[in-house]
C-alpha cells in the first residue's frame, strides 16, 4: 500500500498484538497433546469460563468466525430446524451461504438498528407450526452488531425470555464481543451476557489475535459430541495450542478488553471529529465500526488516502461509508482522517 | 508430561520451527489485505508454483488437512460423483466422515502397502456405469501414505494415465509430502509429481509450521470459483498472512525439505536401532512414520517412558506400534528409545 | 368428513380423474422397462415436448412438486449458488427447507402480487458480487402463483431478459400451470412460455392426476446427468409407467387443460357469488385459488360446513380466506358456498 | 419388447396386481385429507401394525425404496453418525450415493451370503472410538437380501443383541420382505422380526403395488418429528391415499404374502428345472431372486429370448446370471425358460 495510506476497511489488517505473538513463541519445543487438549487450551478455557462467571461449560477454540458459526449450526440443529437472524447478520450476507450449505434455512428478519427483536422472533415461531415449514430452533445475534450497535441488557433479556419460552437456543456471534462489552452503550457484563444466552463466542481475529475464536457452550448435553462436529467440519486444529496460547495471552489481565477499548476510543475520536465537521451518522457510533454520511465529492477525496468501504448510497448525493478501527489503529491515522474530513 | 518422557505419537506435538515463528512476528503492524490476498500469501504462492515447476496454477492456503480435503471435494465433485481412496487413507478413517458430510461417497479400496493401484481404480470405474451408482471422479492418494510408504514414479504414472483416460482427477494429500520427496524410497521430484497429478497440497502442520497447508490447483477452470468454496466452508482465513508468512519461511531455501529430511533421518536412526535389536517392521521404514513389531511385554515397558500408538495386534503376542518423528525430534530421544528396545 | 361438508382447502382432496385411472389400469401385465424408460413415459414425454413447441429437450416424471424442486436445485446449482424467489413461493414457505437441506440459500424477495419482478432479480444479482456472498444462479417462479395470480407475457419477457443477461436459469414451478394457461388473465401459451424459460414443470397432482409432475429441461447439457440426480434423491420411480401413463392420459386431447378450465370456472363462479354478496378480494381472482375477505362471524359460520384455510387477519375484524377449486369441484358445492355467503 | 420375449430382469416390470388397481379406483371422488392423513392410509397403518404384532408405532407410506432409506438416514442419524451395511446392500451400490448425499458414511462390510454378521458389526463398533472417526449408529440389512438369501432368526437375534448392547438402530430394508417371510428358508414371522428390529419397511413396489413402501417405526420418540423429514426430502405425497389404498388392498387377507408366495414358487420352479438340467447356483435359491451359473454359450442363446442380468463372470467360461420372478410371472414363462436351458 502507498506510504501515508491508512486503511479503515476492517479490524484484521494488522497481524497480531505483541502479547499474542509472544505467547505463540513461548515453549515451542514442549510436546503437547494435539487437537485442543494441550495445556494452553485447557488454561485458556478455564480462564474464559471464569471470566464469564460460569462454573461449568465447554470451551472450543476454532480458527475463524464462519467456521465457528457453521459448526454450531451443524451441532445444534436437526435437519428441519432453522435459524433466525437479522438480515444484516454476518451469516445472512457474508458467509457465502455456509449455514445453508450445512443444510439449514436462515430466516432473514428486517434489522432494527442491526438487531433482531424478541417480537420478530416470536412472530417467526408462531407462524411456523407444521411439518410443511421449517422449525425455528436458534436465534443468532451479533454483539456488537454488523452495524456497530450493541444489544442492551433489556433487549437481551427479552430475547432470552422468548427463546426459553419457545425452546430456542440463543447464540451470540461475538466476533466483536470485546468492543461491545467496553462500549459506553453497553449495560451488560460478560457474566451477565453469559447468563442470558446459551452459546456464544469471544472473537480473537478482530481483536488482536492472529486468528481464532473461543466458543463457549454453557450447558453441553453429554449427547451432543461437539468434538465430532468440529473434526467433521475441519475445525479441529492439530496444534490446538496455536489458538489456546493466543487466548491465554488475551484473557490474561483482560488484555482483550484493553485492546477493544483502544479500538472503541479510536472510533470515538474519529466520530467526534467527523461530527464536529458537521456530518451525521447512519447509525449511532458506539463501538469500533462507525458509519458517517459524507458528501460524494469528499468521499472521493478521502478514497485517495484512506481505505474504507462505501456502505450505501443516500439521497442528495451523499454516501454512507464504514470506518473500522482496531487494537492497532493509531491516533495519528485517526487525526489525519479527521483533518481530511474537516 | 513427565520429565524424560518423549512422545513419538505424531509430528505435531511441538509448536513450530523458529524460522516459521520469526516470519509470523515480522512486519506485524503493516496493514495487509485480508483473505489470502496479502503480500506474504502472494509471495509464498509464487514460490510454491516455482518450486513445483509450474508456470500457472492457483495456490490456496488452508488451516488444516481435513478442511483442505473437504473443500477440494466440495469444489471438484458434482453431487453424484465419488472419490476412490485406499482404506487406510486419512479421508477414509480419520476425518470423521468429512467427505460424506459434504455429500460424497468414498470408495474404500484394499490398501496395497498403504496405496491405491491403477488396477483398483480402473476396476471401480468400469463397474460403475449407470445412474443407479455413483460416478467415480477423483482419486485420492497420500504421499507419503498413512503407513509411511511412498508412491514410486511408476506407480504415479500408472495412476496418472488411468485417471486421464477415465476423466478422473488425481489428487495428492501431501500432509507429509516433504517427507516423501526426501525419502530414499522416492524417485520423484516435486515438479515431476506436479506434472503427473491435478491437484495437490504441501503440508505445513506436520512439517514445522504452526498450522497450514498449501493447496495447488494446476489447471483451474475460470468457472470453478474456488474461493467461494473456501469461504463457504469456513476455510478463508481473515488474516491469510498467518499462513502465507509461514509458507514463505518454509519455502525459502527449501527449509521445508530440510525439516522433512531431519524427520526422516531420525526415523531411519530409530529403524536401524530397532532392526539391530532383532525386530521386524510391518511396513518398510522409509519416511518419518515407522511400524516396528515388538513383543507385548517390551511394548508395555516402552509405554512407561515413551508415547506412541499401538497400531495392530499380531499373532504370537506381538504388537505393531507406530513411531513418528518430526523436524523437532532429537537424536537423544531416538537413542533413548533405541536403548530401551535393545 | 361429515355429509354435506365440502372442502375448498386444496386441489388434491379427490383421487384422480377417470381418464387418468383408466390409463393406470390399462396393459398392466405388459412388461415394461423400469425407471422412466417405459413406452408410456416415452410417449408422454414426446407429447409434452410437442405441446410445448419444443423440438428437443428432456422430460422427467417425478412423484411430487417438492421432490421436483429439490432435484432441480441439486442438478443445476453449484454449492455456492443460490435461488431467487418471492417470499410467498412454495420453496420459501411450504417445503420444510428442502432447498436449504440440499445446500442452497433462497433469497426471499418481497412478493408483488405473488410474483418476483425483473428489477428485484437484478438488484439481488448486482449486490452479490464476491466470494463472501452466495452467487445467484436460478430464478424460481410459480405459474400460477401461490396467491392465484398469473405472470403476464411482459413480466415473463422481462424476467427472461434479465436472466439471460445475468447468466441465470429461469425455472417455473408449474404445480398449477394448467390453471394459469387457461386463465383469462393469461396472455401466454405453453409454447410461448417454454420459449422464455429454461426449465419448467407441468403439475399433475393438483390437476387431476393421482400424483406426478412432468419436468421439462429445454437445453440439457450432455454433462448434466440429470438421471443421476433423480436416482440420488429417491426420485426415480421403479415403475415409471405409473406417472407416464397418467401424463399420456392428461396430455391426450388436452385433457389437462380441460380439467384446469373446469377448476377455474368453478373458482370464477365462487368469486362472482362472493363479490355479488358485497365482499372484496385480497388478490384479484383469476385462477383456481381465490382469496375473499370476509367478516369473522361469517367465516366462523362457513367453517361449520366448508373446509378452507384462514389466510390472514385483516383490520376491522375481517379475515382473508383461501378457497381452492379443482377438476372435481361441483357446481352444487360452489352454489352451496355462495348461498352460505350471501 | 418382441412377442414371446419374457423378462426375468426384475420384479417391477408389470404394473400392479388387480386388487391394488381396484383399490386405487375406489371412492375416487371422496374428499380426503392430504399428506398421509387420509382414511386409507390410517386404515392401512393400523392393519400393518396389527400384522406386525405391534400395539404402538408409526407407519409412513413412501413412494420408493431409495427415498425411504434416505429419509430414515436423515431422521435417525446425527451428522457424524454412520451406517453399517453389507457391501452387496442396495444402499451401498444401487442408490447413487443417496445416503452419502444426505451426509453419512456407509461402512461396506464384506457380504457373507449377502448378509452382515453380528461379529462384523461389533468389529466396526469397537474400532470406531473417538471423534476422528465417524460413530456407527445404524445397521442396515435387507430381508430378503440382494442375493436372494434370508436372515435366519438366530442371525437376526445376534444382530439385535449386538445393536442393543452398542446403542445401534437395527433397520430392515424390506423391499422384498414378503418374499423373505414366505420363503422355506425363513424361520421368522413378521411379529418375530418386528420384535427384533427397530425400524423396517414392507415393500410394495416389488410385490404387486404400483409403487410405495410402508415404513414402520416401532418406538418413535416424541422428538423425532419424522414428518418434517418426509416433507423436507420430498417424500410426503399430497395424495397419500394413493399409497394408503394400495397397502389396504395388499394387507387385506394377506394378499401381499400370497403374491410373494407366487413369486417364490415361480422361482423355485425355475430353480428346479435349471438344477435338473445340471447347473449349479452361486447362492442357494430360496426366494424370488436366483443366481444360476450357466455356460456362456447357453447364456448367449437365452439372451435372445429372455431378459435377465449377467451377474458375474465365473472361471471356466461360465456366467452367473440373475433371474427374478414376481407376482405376475406365469408358469408358461418359467417353463419356456426351463426348456431353453434343458
Amino acid at each position: 500500500m502507498p506510504s501515508g495510506y491508512f486503511s479503515f476497511k476492517n479490524d484484521y489488517a494488522e497481524a497480531a498484538h505483541p502479547a499474542v505473538l509472544e505467547a505463540l513463541c513461548r515453549d515451542t519445543t514442549t510436546q503437547e497433546p494435539g487437537y485442543g487438549e494441550d495445556s494452553a487450551s485447557v488454561g485458556a478455557a478455564e480462564a474464559l469460563l471464569q471470566a464469564s462467571g460460569l462454573t461449568r461449560g465447554e470451551v472450543h477454540f476454532i480458527a475463524g468466525g464462519t467456521l465457528t458459526n457453521l459448526v454450531v449450526a451443524a451441532a445444534f440443529l436437526k435437519p428441519y430446524e432453522s435459524i433466525i437472524a437479522a438480515e444484516s447478520g454476518h451469516i445472512c450476507l457474508h458467509e457465502a451461504g455456509a449455514i445453508e450449505a450445512i443444510g439449514h434455512k436462515v430466516h432473514h428478519v428486517p434489522q432494527v438498528n442491526g438487531k433482531v427483536t424478541a417480537e420478530q422472533v416470536l412472530k417467526i415461531v408462531t407462524t411456523h407450526t407444521d411439518e410443511h415449514m421449517v422449525r425455528p430452533r436458534l436465534v443468532y445475534i451479533s454483539q456488537s452488531t454488523e452495524l456497530g450497535s450493541v444489544y442492551s441488557r433489556a433487549e437481551l433479556e427479552a430475547l432470552s425470555q422468548v427463546c426459553r419460552q419457545s425452546g430456542l437456543i440463543l447464540y451470540v456471534d461475538g466476533a466483536r464481543l470485546g468492543s461491545a462489552l467496553v462500549s459506553a452503550a453497553s449495560d451488560t457484563t460478560l457474566p451477565e451476557l453469559a447468563k442470558l444466552v446459551d452459546v456464544f463466542y469471544v472473537g480473537g481475529t478482530k481483536n488482536g489475535a492472529l486468528f481464532g475464536e473461543a466458543l463457549v457452550i454453557k450447558d453441553p448435553s453429554p449427547e451432543h459430541h461437539f468434538r465430532y462436529h468440529l473434526k467433521q467440519r475441519g475445525a479441529l486444529l492439530a496444534k490446538g495450542r496455536a489458538i489456546g496460547a493466543q487466548f491465554e495471552a488475551l484473557l490474561s489481565d483482560g488484555v482483550w478488553l484493553t485492546l477493544a477499548r483502544h479500538a472503541n476510543t479510536m472510533a470515538a475520536r474519529l466520530a467526534t471529529g467527523i461530527s464536529r465537521a458537521g456530518h451525521r451518522f447512519a447509525y449511532e457510533p458506539v463501538t469500533n465500526q462507525i458509519f458517517p454520511i459524507l458528501p460524494t465529492a469528499l468521499v472521493q477525496q478521502l478514497e485517495q488516502r484512506f481505505g474504507f468501504y462505501r456502505w450505501g448510497q443516500e439521497s442528495g448525493g451523499a454516501v454512507t461509508i464504514r470506518l473500522v478501527t482496531s487494537w492497532a489503529t493509531s491516533e495519528e491515522a485517526v487525526d489525519l482522517f479527521v483533518s481530511a474530513v474537516g
